[in-house]
């Protein structure tokens, strides 16, 4: 398949068969993923490849326990790491200095660079992926399970493996939705209007605001799926994982 | 060529021809880019597509003036951006919690996966792109020019079009140095020394040593290039951002 199509044909996979993935085949998607760009060339980012069935039980409650977290042969977490860099620099008479806020976003960006760069090479070797966002929201617990030393906090998490699933393809908002010309055009209440308006005709997501008893589906996200008071809590705890891994 | 060389082939391109990129062209790799995955399809980003001399040549100083900015016909840049949720929720009777640290990062997140989707869409289409780090060392000058209202950060920049260059391809760290299996494994001084040897014997590098009167490579890193006095300067001034920008 073309790359563009590709792109284009991606579906999160949260269903897996049973079936392991080759070393071989990690490796070649593992490698293909790491020419990602890098800030400066220093590759600030760790990879935890886990496929022990122990480590696996002992992380899917970081992750609410999704089945399919429990389910994946490969779970990948994708790390923030200046832990290597800084050893390196102390081994050479260099004295380090990435023990500050803008050094965890290069890491983060490094790490999600190569995340997505491995997600399309592991796509183009015929597996699937989901991500998992709640990598964020108990990072310490992530800490914690895989060992994570100073200088290094996971930042996303992607399960791998052999689709066991065909799910439709999502909705995307309209291509203007997204994009701004020369500089940003905020948004009219017209806009909103019109660009949410597909999302809110289809049948899948009025059925979500039923279920849920909303009047809305902006209520549904409010209300129910990223609450204000779960993201307060969340923040305040990602917040401590900076401070105790040496960011802030 | 297939996906995985295509990934293998990745080179960052500063230098362009003076050959516009079709809108159309540019369309089609933003719609592509724009499948990647997203937050619970929450779609918390925007895209500035900066065309316009006027703006690239305001834009150039937030990225000390490289010439690659100054030169490619486009700079994406890419954004965190809950200003156009909170709209939503708040004009469907819903009340967006989304004004933390922890959203910020979700946000950042769905940002850079969707800006590595489109490197990879405009890389497939023949063009060049190159990342710019820049971009959170001096993200309130971006806000500035850009015109970005409160709940928008920028996170990271691409220059996009045809490659006037054909760069040799970058060195990168042996892949066991970025891998862990199951768990965490810390570096022994000995694995540094092993990890790192192929690039401290490279010339290149060695010049770079000589060139900066240093006497590591690490200290070129850490005199020169990202010093501790910069990146705490830097940090401050991100922070700012996510305060005013609403995220703090």
């Amino acid at each position: 398949m073309q790359t563009i199509d590709a792109l284009k044909a991606h579906r999160s996979i949260r269903k897996y068969k049973n079936q392991k993935v080759e070393e071989q085949l990690l490796n070649s998607i593992l490698e293909a993923g790491c020419r990602a760009s890098t800030t400066g060339n220093m590759q600030v980012y760790s990879i935890i490849a886990t496929t022990a069935e122990k480590i696996k039980a002992e992380l899917a409650p970081a992750h609410f326990n999704q089945p399919g977290v429990l389910q994946a042969p490969v779970i990948l977490t994708f790390c923030a790491d200046f832990n290597r860099f800084n050893k390196w620099c102390k081994q050479r008479k260099a004295e380090p200095g990435y023990d500050n806020f803008l050094s965890f976003m290069t890491a983060a960006i490094d790490a999600l660079l190569v995340a997505q760069n491995v997600c399309i090479a592991a796509e183009a070797k015929g597996l699937g992926i989901c991500y998992y966002g709640t990598t964020t929201y108990n990072a310490q617990k992530i800490i914690d399970v895989l060992k994570l030393p100073k200088g290094v906090v996971p930042i996303t998490t992607v399960t791998l493996g052999y689709a066991d699933e065909q799910p439709e393809l999502t909705d995307r908002l309209p291509l203007e939705a997204v994009i701004h010309h020369d500089t940003y055009k905020d948004y009219s209440p017209e806009d909103i209007d019109r660009i949410y308006q597909e999302k809110e005709n289809n049948p899948k997501y009025q059925n979500f605001v039923k279920e849920n008893n909303k009047e809305t589906l902006a209520q549904v996200f409010t209300d129910v799926r990223y609450k204000k008071s779960d993201n307060e809590h969340f923040s305040n705890e990602l917040m401590k994982v900076l401070k105790n891994q040496g960011f802030l």
